[in-house]
């Protein structure tokens, strides 16, 4: 994830935030090198799509720029589970009647109820002077790069390349999206009405950025977040931890946290309302550059301040503040001097207040603080993997736009430590053919649209680092498209040089196209050895590895010689203590040690309370050869990093359909994985016998540990199949009348509406591997008769 | 849980804290009422057993009373997963040889491994005069509150009846713990060499009171959370949430923490240090009581302060540091004046700092607040019950003990919503027959042992309050011994009288006997209408249900009636806004409002940011008779709250083991259902072939969700049988050369240390079936052959 990145080129002060916090609207200046024709197109888009107000409606990830449909122009979208093998069906064969047509129905259900995005013809046409426009100033930004030109104006170029690009993507999303369909405020109002999750403490007024999940959302979450076990941590046999939130100060100043996770901030003096600077001084340059009797010469002026508004301090902010003379926008009062703030929560751990502690801004920390008893579980071996699912917290400025940025939130994180000297995956063969959306810093700048291209391809040009990288990237991918992303709406974004940390060697991220635009939902990076070396700087804790030389080596060391008759003399029952220090003292120590008794005579050392002066006599150091068979390093960390809120949110997206025959009826058809529950069970009346019956089938699919939502109300069958396909139930069963007969229940699936009929002995097996994702409903439907006669 | 008691009789000050913070001391005084026998024996007692400096190692819940071993003095550990219905073996039948004699062996090694918890033969002789001193001490407080003796009188006698109550029960656990040979360094040992748990930033310098989980504690944890929520939530059909841990301080305050969830504090002057000053002044008195030159009146002075401590306030307390001269007991130097400490966490919300917040102490409140959503998530029907499983905050003063009192912790708890005119439970009757170890208040009153009797008598006779407090109770004791909890170490205890909250009907604690005493693990409380009726008093929200009337009432009522011709004409485009107004407005305040038109011929009434003038001419109050169907009362709640790190550690005292045969070998005898891994797979040696058998294997089982751990290191398998025991996983795969002839394996359970021969194919249902309970070991021995020729 990028929660390092943006300290490179073309940032020092702001620490660029992750997931939760990565509103970093661009600058969107249009000026210099564009060609009249681009410009008025610029002009135009500029004016319908922006809005660089201080509470801006933008939310995306600071990347928002290129194509979404990187398979075309025309595409159908497609159910997300049919990538996954196919299955041997485990049910009888011969029971019910195949019927050929059933299956042919399901598929031409399928197709047709699928939204398809196509690009208006003459999309490419309108796009290709903007494309060409991101060109040519991604073509400069090399230039100026390669000439050695100064940060200022290589900085000032990047901007320009960002406003750009994000005009292209602004207009792709433009013409792409406007078939969709999508309805936002109805899905809105479904999530709400049916409580999958809504604001905090409403009826104590609520506070922004804070959500429950009711039952339906815990449900699909905790859903997910097994699924996410399951996928990763047990697939992989990564090591699981759980670490506290609550986190002392210095382990967050070792991070880089205390400093950099900061927004500068001023104040309304009078209401106290507060205004996150930047983007406050952009909003008011902007705005004067716009008025009819600004002179050139400030237009110039403003030119330079917004193309290094990403590099000013705290005095020269305050600077830009009297210059424009920047006040409230909302009461036009005065403000108070640019402060720092950090967006962590802070707290006092402990009585005494002397424990100054943050609630963790990330999981990641914990298992940092945690790699030697992690090293020490998996035997000393590399490489290995840890993961955490947990909460985490930041105190944003301006929370909104529901759980895509909020205070409060869950990740899920992994930890991948490898040795950088063999960055190869054991498993990538298992995956090297697989395709995926990869979108290129290079084609980013080149204003191209992301390409195809399989991961085998794009790690042996060298476009992905390393195999490891790249193992993952897949595994996100099809974890990402098995709980319910549309695989058409997601793309790999590799960050550009700029937007990456110094230290990272190369970091994409997974960004799911929303309504909102494209979202960085995971991200996943090579961090090389940054996170250790930092917590070992600050504890003098050594995070390390060995690793097996090829070949034995000598070298020569300086040892410690102790004269054990002396010492024990002159020390007595402090002699082991004294012996025992010696034998791990470290070659820095020897050396220094050696240096005293060369000029001293004597040297003096401290253990515990007390100190102890060794003479000559008592202590000779000697050098020595040995021959070593291991050396020391510090393990390179792959880091893929998931939004659990944002993830989630996508998918309510990508699933929300309505019916075909019937506008009215809206559903969420997530994957039987993740659904809050997974059947309902709906007698056709309310008479004793059928309850019978209900109980009987509710126990068969719980004793299998298949979730189950009875509704024996009045409504018909179809106005109960309504409600339960809006919370998403994947599969429903009729008990009716025939049941007492023949002991057979109607089985409906929700998408198709399909039904077959089947015994009730079958019913715990059959839903158990439906739920489980190891049975597919055609499957089931080659093996049971259809069934016609109820509404579905 | 007893979060809200302590408000009773007993307490008005101290807020008694519940699972994380309740080493209440109570006062140890041995005066009047005590023949001298008893005397002798009581200052024996306490000479041996008792601490009470600030920092002592009494970690117990408040209540550390009586005898655990409630089916006599000889009882026989059993097996927790023995009680469970058997089941059907899905094995196939003629697999194998059937030995009858494996099962005998199986089931005479279980026994002799188990720990024998005998007390001695004198045991009672020496208990009956401490249980008569109880017995006498309960009397009198029976009797006090008979004569209706003043406040100050009862609570002295009160806290006599503790402090013989603590002396009872210490000697009791002393009588017969001293044969349990658990050796709780050793555990300890354990579970860190291979990080269960451990210290958070150890190599930060760790902070008390925080723990990190590693893989193997969090997979547990992980297994015992997803366990909880099969038995209590899918079983039940819960709602479960997922709430907001950051919580505003008006909620806090509404719910009674924000004023009382506090204790007094003290800090040296100097130093900085704090001190609890209610166990400070205890401390500091008592100290004196025992010096030589002490005076009678002082003496009795100081038995009037001790019997007072909990009902002191802020200045009285003040008064006692000057009366006795109070100090920091490590320097001697002064202290500060007497501070409240507010155990929650406390933060800021937002930028402006407008915000007061809190990290929640519990997760109880989440539910509360989100009442109105969950009631209409039901339709609106009661009973039904909420459940939420999360990380819980408090910031003590001196946390210890492991997971037993920390400051960051998990909890799952559950809200059950009935109406109080019907406390019947529809599946009382499956478990009415279940034999509880039930410790009355009357029981603890009295000097007795608790006592074995169906839940059906319980409620019966009135001793526990109601079919849906005695339902939970059942299902907590059956998801504790399914977990690993020994049966023989669990009891749930009533609280006093004066333990419970004024609003409490009835409260029950499942306590749980571990090394350090009786923990509180589990409460179980019904707590009236007491949040929702707190939580309406401070939103003005009506968190209400509405129930049927047994026949329909005719009520007198005021009624609104607008001139809608007239508002029209008036208020124009406010004519609806007024309408509406008039629509919603409650009985209260129309009776204001006609009091108003009656007396000044108008009223005026404020919407939004406007004020309306209505007259008499637009506005008529009339009184009709309506015909009501229903009517609203605030919902009773029953909750059970569990504390998730405590039962854990409950579970790992309980399942700590030694092999008979060699002494250096512990293992974790966890029950498959929680065990961190499922199944280990151990080569015989590295050679390829055999290499490619355990990928087969481990791939049937991870297909199958169970979870492997492979060791193909080079140590014998008798030791690496060693090492996966100590990490509690139940089986183990032997992949040997007749694997490479027949496809067979080796399989071994870890308590027996049993193995039998079984072919690849069964390997992945046979794991998955005893993964999760539901086949037994015994039932896979009578299938498949016994093999003997390996180490085990």
């Amino acid at each position: 994830m990028s929660k390092h990145a943006g300290l490179g080129l073309c940032s020092n002060r702001e620490y660029t935030q992750p997931l939760r916090n990565n509103t970093r609207v661009v600058p969107m200046r249009v000026t210099g090198h564009v060609s009249s024709v681009v410009q008025a197109l610029f002009a135009a888009a500029a004016k319908k799509n922006f809005n660089f107000q201080t509470n801006s409606t933008s939310l995306l990830s600071p990347h928002r720029f290129l194509n979404p449909l990187a398979s075309g122009c025309l595409s159908v979208r497609r159910n997300s589970t049919n990538s996954a093998a196919p299955r041997k069906s485990k049910l009888p064969e011969n029971w019910g009647t195949k019927k050929k047509s059933v299956i042919e129905e399901f598929k031409s259900k399928k197709k047709n109820k699928d939204v398809i995005y196509i690009m208006a013809d003459n999309a490419e046409e309108i796009l290709a002077p903007l494309r060409a426009s991101v060109k040519e100033q991604g073509d400069l930004v090399r230039k100026l790069k390669e000439m050695g030109e100064g940060e200022i104006e290589v900085k000032k170029a990047v901007v320009e390349l960002k406003a750009r690009k994000k005009i292209l993507e602004d207009k792709e999303l433009e013409l792409t999206q406007k078939d969709d369909g999508f309805d936002r405020m109805r899905m809105e109002d479904l999530l709400k009405r049916r409580f999958f999750y809504d604001q905090s403490f409403a009826i104590y007024g609520g506070v922004t950025g804070q959500y429950d999940f009711g039952p339906m959302g815990c449900a699909t979450k905790a859903n997910l977040l097994n699924f996410w076990r399951q996928f990763f941590v047990l697939e992989e046999g990564m090591l699981e931890v759980d670490c506290s939130i609550l986190t002392p100060e210095p382990v967050l100043k070792a991070s880089g946290h205390v400093d950099r996770f900061a927004d500068l901030m001023v104040k309304d003096e009078k209401n106290g309302e507060c205004f996150r600077l930047d983007h406050l001084i952009k909003a008011t340059v902007e705005k004067i550059e716009k008025e009819k009797g600004t002179t050139a010469e400030t237009k110039d002026r403003i030119s330079t301040v917004l193309s290094q508004l990403d590099g000013y301090n705290k005095d020269q902010m305050a600077g830009l503040m009297a210059e424009f003379n920047v006040v409230s926008p909302v009461t036009g009062n005065p403000l108070s001097p640019p402060m720092e703030f950090n967006l962590m929560f802070s707290t006092q751990i402990g009585p005494s207040a002397a424990v100054k502690g943050f609630l963790r801004p990330e999981t990641a920390q914990g298992i940092f603080v945690n790699f030697k008893r992690l090293l020490e579980f998996s035997s000393g071996k590399l490489p290995f993997a840890a993961a955490q699912i947990g909460n985490a917290f930041r105190n944003e400025i301006s929370p909104r736009s529901g759980l895509l940025r909020v205070r409060e939130f869950t990740m899920a994180e992994i930890e991948h430590f490898c040795d950088s000297s063999n960055m190869s995956h054991p498993k990538f063969c298992e995956v090297k053919d697989t395709l995926m959306t990869l979108y290129s810093a290079c084609d980013q700048m080149d204003g191209k649209k992301p390409s195809q291209i399989t991961i085998s391809e794009a790690v042996g040009s060298g476009l992905v680092a390393n195999e490891t990288l790249g193992f993952f990237l897949v595994r996100i991918k099809m974890f990402l498209e098995k709980v319910g992303v549309n695989p058409d709406k997601l793309r790999f974004r590799q960050h550009l040089g700029n937007e990456m940390a110094h230290y990272a060697r190369d970091c994409w991220d997974a960004e799911i196209l929303t309504s909102y635009g494209w979202v960085e939902c995971v991200g996943c990076a090579d961090r090389s050895a940054f996170d250790l070396s930092q917590h070992t700087k600050a504890t003098g804790v050594k995070l390390i590895a060995e690793r097996r030389l090829p070949a034995p080596k000598k070298v020569e060391m300086m040892q410690a010689n102790l004269n054990k008759a002396t010492i024990g003399k002159a020390f007595k029952q402090n002699a082991k203590a004294i012996a025992d220090y010696f034998a791990n003292v470290d070659e820095e120590e020897i050396k220094k040690i050696n240096d005293n008794l060369l000029s001293a005579g004597f040297v003096e050392i401290k253990i515990g309370e007390n100190s102890f002066k060794i003479t000559t006599e008592e202590l000779k150091i000697e050098k020595v050869e040995k021959t070593i068979h291991v050396e020391e390093f510090v393990p390179n960390v792959i880091e893929p990093s998931f939004g659990i809120g944002r993830i989630l949110y996508s998918i309510f997206e990508h699933n929300f359909k309505t019916r075909a025959d019937d506008v009215q009826r809206t559903y969420l058809s997530l994957p039987p994985v993740i659904a809050p529950v997974k059947c309902s069970v709906l007698p056709l009346s309310n008479k004793a016998e059928l309850q019978a019956r209900v109980a009987e089938v509710v126990q068969e699919l719980r004793k299998r540990e298949v979730s189950v939502k009875v509704d024996d109300s009045s409504g018909s069958i179809g106005r109960r199949y309504a409600r339960t396909d809006e919370i998403a139930i994947p599969f429903g069963i009729t008990i009716d009348f025939e049941t007492l007969n023949n002991s057979s229940v109607t089985l409906r699936e929700r998408d198709s509406t399909l039904q077959v009929r089947l015994p009730i002995d079958k019913v715990g097996e059959t839903l158990r591997d439906l739920s489980n994702g190891s049975l597919k409903w055609t499957e089931v439907m080659q093996v049971f008769p259809k069934f016609e006669s109820q509404e579905a």
